[in-house]
């Protein structure tokens, strides 16, 4: 509804070095002497440049940077064999996981093309994603693990912002996705490393009054949706801040505004409709809509995209599961820009929602030290893929259900209840 | 003393997508289905891409480029602490062995600016090089024992040109290191596929005549200079072409006019004086001087970097000695640009030279199968380094000289005697 109004340091270094030491400061909380493994597209090189002067400032003992490519990328696409879609770099991979192993802090710039697949071969691009995906698990066993510090944070691409406002020309569409990312960001703010600990106190009081009231299950009612999300034993609500096995206490996600948990993989029944598009590597999914049975999902489809949905589904058991059900209101400062993203990092921070795949076992109240085996015991699901999708809205009311089957209100019209 | 004439095709994609194809198709000779582990700048990112383009279009199953930038490295050095700069990226070296144990070809683009260090602490630069060295070498011996398939081609980076011509302004210093490039390349000729081949069967033709001389030793002679280099038993001369233990025969330099061999580490006496300042990790080394005592430096000067050149000879035992030494005749097209590269790739091949550090196991008349301790027993030096410098020069004659003593002349004035 609300245009973030553009101001006039949008795009200035200052902005861009204000969200690089937000991504050190408050996003890894890099300790000193940590090693900083960054991944990064060749458009976000300003900023990976900046992360890097702060990383140093904040006495990173090195900053190793993976640049991706997308004309690269394509490059595979137009002229590889199709037989080489499932040779990926392992190599790569694993070396990321014995950099997690060896106390690196992992920071991801994120702000890829919406649709830098859509012409791919569905069939190929799920082939490329499943190999690395496989060979890419140890490593993200240490992030959903939350064994190290590690955070995403976004850069305006130009392709990004072309996708998210394609009547515009390129410079105005980037001046808006900027004065966007650094409202969400908080790097407009006077002080944003204090507004950023003002934002975590908030999370910290709403995800511990959810933890404490032990709900059984969520319930979304809205157009098209009557959902119930079974919840994990014994989970725990997490949001804002989060302290690794490392002792570190960073920011996973800047921007953020969802707290956030641990479904049970077996206890969601009935159906719902995504309240926004779905950006899956590449590919819009359009108009989501999904029947659970047991925690299971029985039926799929979307007017858009329903192929790559379904390639996503089926990566394996724990794909048709949910792994994260996320509560934000409709009112979130990134909802209220009216924007959609075409991005998960915004746009699930401007509804509630949840995640098909592998759930973070950090949302369970003895997080730090459940064995695997009680992790899946008590409903945690296991998954090469972990996908956020919105189901809420402004008109979407969601209640508690506690171990006696009452309900109360937590959201009412898209807002907290109480 | 002749110039390169740059011609009106000089930059253009064309000429970048031919070097690209050189790149792929003559020095790795990728085979269908093999992986590429490609270096870049950022600065060569139009050639990375054409490369990647050329090698999925040879049949690559996976091309994955790791970049450095410059400006990421400066911030290390204004902002890091001194400390940290014994610590390097293990995992991401030892990833890259693992590539190659795998079976990945190995190609670098090269043109880095000469002096990006100069600035900097050469404690510091000197303790970062010998970190990475150390994690290195696994990955180093694949390359040295050619285990693999490698090559390393020129990109005409801003700085690298502006290094070069200091006195032009830069889009013109750029023209005319590319028409170096790709005159030096071949890539300026009809058909450069067919050009390297020829000029492969000439190297192969001069390798083979030095080879079965079996000299003891070759004695350089000249302004400053009188050096004998003492050659290990059984070497073999190598250049242009080299099969790979993985069977795969490709080029390892692009360009390269040079034949070297093994010498012996005990076995080099005499004064040497550098015929060409040497840029060595961001340093310019200049006037080099150098004395040997049986096959070790017990005297070294220059008249600037004499600290980074202490530095590099106190890298470990095998620094003081020699890993390689290379016949190039001073009318080679590169030494007739009468340019100064600033970068070994094509120094090398504008003079003849000796390499202070690690020496290659090709350089073995048995070379595929040599033991490691075979190779020590026959002189071959082991170093974390590998650093050549140029010794030749049209005032430079060079003898061969047999096992009896007797000489015979192989170089007169700078070229080759017979
Ligand atoms: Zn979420
Ligand atoms: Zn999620
Ligand atoms: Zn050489
Ligand atoms: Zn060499």
């Amino acid at each position: 509804m609300n245009q973030i109004a553009p101001s006039s340091s949008v795009g200035t270094p200052d902005s861009l070095a204000r969200l690089a030491e937000v991504a050190v400061r408050v996003g890894l909380n890099l300790r000193p002497g940590q090693e900083v493994l960054m991944t990064s597209s060749l458009d976000a090189v300003p900023l990976a440049r900046l992360i890097t002067d702060a990383a140093y400032k904040a006495g990173a003992s090195l900053v190793t940077t993976l640049y991706s490519d997308d004309q690269q990328t394509l490059s595979r696409f137009r002229h590889a064999t199709p037989e080489s879609f499932d040779h990926t770099a392992g190599w790569l991979y694993e070396g990321m996981a014995e950099a997690f192993r060896r106390g690196a802090a992992r920071l991801a710039i994120v702000g890829e093309d919406p649709a830098l697949l859509a012409a791919q071969d569905a069939g190929l691009v799920a082939r490329a994603n499943r190999a690395r995906a496989q060979a890419y698990r140890p490593a993200l066993e240490l992030i959903t693990t939350s064994a190290i510090n590690w955070s995403l944070v976004p850069y305006a691409s130009p392709a990004w912002a072309r996708a998210m406002f394609p009547e515009l020309p390129e410079a105005e569409a980037l001046e808006k996705l900027w004065a966007a990312i650094f409202a969400a960001t908080r790097v407009d703010q006077a002080d944003p490393i204090a507004a950023w600990a003002a934002h975590n106190a908030v999370l910290m009081r709403r995800r511990q009054k959810l933890t404490d009231r032990r709900y059984a299950a969520l319930r979304f009612r809205g157009p098209g949706t009557d959902l119930t999300v079974g919840l994990a034993d014994g989970h725990a609500w997490m949001g804002g801040q989060s302290t690794a096995l490392n002792g570190i206490t960073g920011n996973p996600n800047i921007p953020t505004e969802e707290v956030f948990t641990t479904p049970h993989a077996a206890r969601t029944q009935g159906h719902v409709v995504a309240t926004k598009p779905l950006a899956y590597q590449g590919t819009l999914i359009r108009d989501i809509r999904v029947r659970f049975e047991n925690g299971v999902i029985v039926e799929a489809s979307a007017s858009t995209g329903q192929e790559v949905l379904e390639r996503m589904i089926g990566s394996d058991d724990g794909a048709r599961r949910l792994g994260e059900v996320a509560l934000v209101p409709a009112s979130s400062p990134i909802s209220k820009s009216g924007l959609l993203f075409l991005n998960t990092l915004f746009d699930e921070n401007a509804a509630s929602h949840i995640a098909l795949g592998q759930a973070y076992s950090k949302c369970f109240v003895d997080g730090d030290t459940i064995t695997p085996d009680d992790f899946t015991a008590r409903g945690g699901n296991t998954s090469l893929i972990h996908v956020d999708w919105m189901i809420g809205s402004a008109e979407i009311d969601v209640d508690g259900i506690d171990a006696q089957g009452q309900a109360e209100p937590v959201m009412r019209a898209g807002e907290w209840a109480a």
